[in-house]
């Protein structure tokens, strides 16, 4: 059975040109840029209604008209999406913010928001026809497409560096991937994947060489807006490594706009890396449009350690074009307001969901939020993959003693 | 703002005794056996239709007028619930039984359906103005409960055997909880638990011994009806540690019934249980009402790993009284399982959830499964928090290596 998708074509994210959605792309065949998927937005407009979307599923394929898969029976699925929203209120007056709002891509398969990417990514490599594909990771990518693409009976080739979290390694040899570790950073792996791609004839689905999985991440951006009942919050705070989760909302909330389902309102889109790995940042502060490698990467915030990121440029762009900004944060800090979210509010979310909260904070103390916005933090993943960051010592009874008074 | 909670009183499980459902009751004043919450079914079948579930947010307060809380202004919550069924077609298949269908648990905050009862139980305790509650764990609802609790401003007090997957240590510890490891068993871990709460004045949050976690967890089988749109499966697998998910997924459905919501047809249930912890199978092969405390009981599946349950008789009940059965499983089966569904279908799921898989195919050998049933599978948990279940020794390379052939 039909999707209804409305896809028409894809175009070069740089150079413009034009390439068939029908059959297997990488790159723009001219310039080496990544290719974007385009919709007929008025037509999606004129035969989807905002109110069709009430009485379906609550998992991401409710959008499927505006989604690159065509026929349904190549939809490959755990039921992922329609995460919650929910308060932060104890942690949000603390840092003078009281509209302080949590995304929480935890409560999705495999535990993090690249259950999305994997989703549609993994669906339309089905749909093509791919029998291989192969991708470097810095873990949670990896365990994501691993599961869904043993789902979809592709096979796939996973590199990771040696220090991605234990558990993304098992959900990646779990699925009968095949799973390699290398003792360097993800550019590292990319540049294996790169060399065995051509030469064994697998897809490569690599961050943005491939089309498909920024549309799995662009329903975070349908989503914030439908759950926000069609009126956008004034900022959203992304945490930054490949960059496609923060290129991806903002490509959704401009498709929402030519629809007519938003209104002019763009939020202030901020993206957020590790001091220890801030090649956007640095191009922020810089005024460029690219960023450069940045060398020697390191943070806690495994996620973003992503010394240059192909898509760079559509991240600045966004930042650039809704009044956003970019903003380094240091481990320290990230993992103190790991410690502040769980306290306060009980929310116990990646070091890399945790760093938007000190991004808060600092914000706040520099002026650039006045605190009376609605501010929306990306949590991309549950703290229980990063099972290093918390510090544990608790007493030891035995059977029969007493619990110790305070 | 008021819930329209149609909740009448709380009646003994036993004796059948009535307690004051507005005032905080732990175990029955009569016979110390679990209290458990009743509605008036049919006001709540004129006042609320299935109709009305369509247009409300995808979480388990979507059943709010069923549910123990009166004030909205009470609930804690995280967005939990309807989480997504999705198939195991290949896995089934190999099983012989087609129809397999799994409840994924693991789309919980915290990861697991503890998320459930501890939404629905602290926010009951916060309604009835608990300050600070006490309870033994095997990790997961300690997790959960703990940070609830931080949310709800509750203090809480978490004792849970050594051995408890470590991931569960940090949840708890990081919501600021108290916590406390035992050498030895839950039992252990609840005796320490029992001395202490009249001393010190705190709500016991142990399984059963307040009447409000069932209510949370009942909340699965409301969603397994709606979900199959009214028609209940045909069989429904369920792993039996404390044995609260069985006991309430059979409220459930006994409540929907009595509203008229499903037919008379009920689900057979099937209480799962480990080889090195089968206290509840023991029961029911020997005819038993109740069960036997199980000496030296170990297994991988530590989630399951309850020597005696309090709801014994009430597990024991439901199977009975659906024409279900109990099973053991031992742990080389729970992790060959757990991998056939990672590989076949790209379903990472926990042990106790994997045990389940492994008794369908010795049900389906033995014929009390013929292979045409609807067979639904409830994974309570994540994989990704029991990281020592999957052994992986993957090849590392070193930057500018060529990936291997195979």
């Amino acid at each position: 059975m039909t999707t209804n998708s409305f896809m028409t074509h894809l175009e070069c994210s740089k150079c413009g040109v034009i390439h068939d959605a029908d059959h297997l792309q990488q790159l723009c065949k001219e310039c080496a840029a990544p290719l974007l998927v385009r919709y007929d937005l008025q037509a999606a407009a004129s035969n989807l209604k905002k109110e069709d979307l009430l009485r379906r599923p609550a998992n991401l394929w409710r959008y499927k008209e505006l989604l690159p898969v065509r026929d349904e029976q190549n939809i490959v699925s755990f039921g992922e999406g329609m995460t919650p929203i929910f308060t932060a209120p104890r942690a949000g007056e603390k840092a003078g913010v009281p509209h302080l709002y949590i995304k929480d891509e935890g409560i999705l398969p495999t535990g993090t928001f690249k259950a999305r990417g994997a989703a549609v990514g993994v669906s339309k490599a089905k749909e093509l026809g791919v029998q291989a594909l192969a991708m470097p990771t810095n873990g949670n990518a990896g365990g994501a497409w691993a599961l869904y693409s043993a789902r979809a009976g592709i096979e796939a080739y996973i590199v990771m560096p040696q220090d991605a979290p234990t558990i993304t390694r098992n959900e990646t040899a779990i699925s009968g991937a095949h799973l390699y570790l290398v003792n360097g950073v993800i550019s590292d792996a990319g540049k294996i994947v790169g060399k065995a791609v051509p030469e064994r004839g697998w897809f490569d689905a690599s961050t943005l060489k491939e089309p498909y999985r920024i549309e799995g991440k662009k329903t975070m951006g349908y989503e914030i807006a439908e759950q926000f009942d069609w009126e956008v919050p004034d900022v959203i705070l992304y945490p930054t490594g490949g960059g496609v989760g923060l290129i991806a909302i903002y490509k959704a909330l401009k498709e929402l706009q030519a629809m007519g389902w938003i209104g002019e309102k763009m939020p202030r889109l901020v993206s957020v890396q590790a001091s220890g790995c801030a090649p956007i940042v640095k191009a922020w502060q810089e005024g460029k449009q690219e960023s450069e490698f940045w060398k020697d990467s390191a943070t806690v915030a495994f996620g973003v350690n992503v010394p240059k990121a192909l898509g760079d440029f559509l991240v600045l762009e966004a930042v650039y074009n809704t009044d956003g900004c970019a903003i380094a944060i240091d481990d320290a800090d990230t993992l103190r307001a790991q410690q502040i979210l769980a306290e306060l509010d009980g929310a116990f979310i990646c070091p890399e969901g945790a760093a938007l909260y000190a991004a808060v904070e600092q914000l706040k103390a520099q002026g650039w939020l006045s605190g009376e916005e609605k501010v929306l933090l990306l949590n991309t993943g549950a703290g229980l993959k990063y099972p290093n960051t918390v510090q544990v010592n608790p007493p030891l009874l035995q059977p029969g003693d007493e619990l110790p008074h305070n």
